[in-house]
């Protein structure tokens, strides 16, 4: 099963390297990252989504609450929440074929970001399965490239059960 | 200046450690970094926002490219590109406030993904700028949570200057 991690960190140097080596010396994998900003300038949010049993995933936030510069851990898991993935497609669209790929897009409520004479580029963001969903409609055209962001999430309501506090 | 990298990775174990630890070893720092995967299931594209000015980017790139299991990295600063970014942010609405922020999302053409007594959950993709605008417009409403993804970047087209095959 995959659980997707929220981590907050102090915005310090070197804190990223220390929750990577941890995975890594573990025996840890992670699927999908994305480190950004939060409102608090002093503060990052990191989203994880990591494969792993019950037990794995609770080694797993035991060892990142540890680290000096996490402020807190939560697996969002269980929770009622908000989840989305941004990616960027370039797929091949000549012919008869770009209309095929426009009406894809417009079911998928996505956005062509960029035209050439060979290709589009597709903006779309939604869950995995929408993500999954789109793409397996895309794939036989050709995808040129495909560059992904990572999953991030936030809860519907604060203060939940499965919320740790580091 | 800001430099947006676009690293090529096998998914191999440790390999994200690897990065990082670079990183802090050299003490360059990282202003956002996203991690998915690509149309090969065996590589992974990591996109990350480095700050710095060019002798250090060109320091960046040269020990990336040393690395194991780094296939391509590319500075694609220079090169006419798609970036885009993704954030969820939780803002406080309510009575007629509430109005005033869907006036707000409809402009920036984003989405309302979740509504509560008190608050809204707003998608929003865009560039830099974009996001920076909405989330200056969104600010004094009450910025209950944030979360970002991190940049990625796509050059609008293959082969250009500036690539560098590690």
């Amino acid at each position: 099963m995959r659980h997707t991690i929220s981590v907050m960190v102090e915005n310090r140097f070197g804190i990223l390297a220390r929750i990577a080596s941890l995975f890594s010396a573990r025996g840890f994998n992670i699927d999908s990252l994305a480190v950004g900003e939060t409102e608090d300038p002093t503060v990052s949010s990191i989203t994880m989504v990591v494969p792993g049993d019950d037990q794995i995933i609770e080694q797993v936030i035991k060892q990142l609450r540890k680290l000096i510069d996490v402020i807190k851990v939560v697996d969002l898991t269980g929770e009622d929440r908000i989840e989305r993935e941004l990616v960027l497609v370039k797929v091949t669209a000549r012919g008869g074929d770009r209309a095929e790929i426009m009406r894809i897009v417009d079911i998928f409520r996505t956005k062509i970001v960029d035209v050439n004479p060979d290709a589009f580029i597709i903006e779309a963001t939604g869950s995995e399965q929408k993500i999954r969903g789109i793409l397996t409609l895309l794939k036989p055209f050709g995808i040129k490239k495909l560059i992904r962001t990572g999953k991030i999430a936030v809860p519907r309501r604060e203060g939940k059960v499965g919320r740790i506090n580091a």
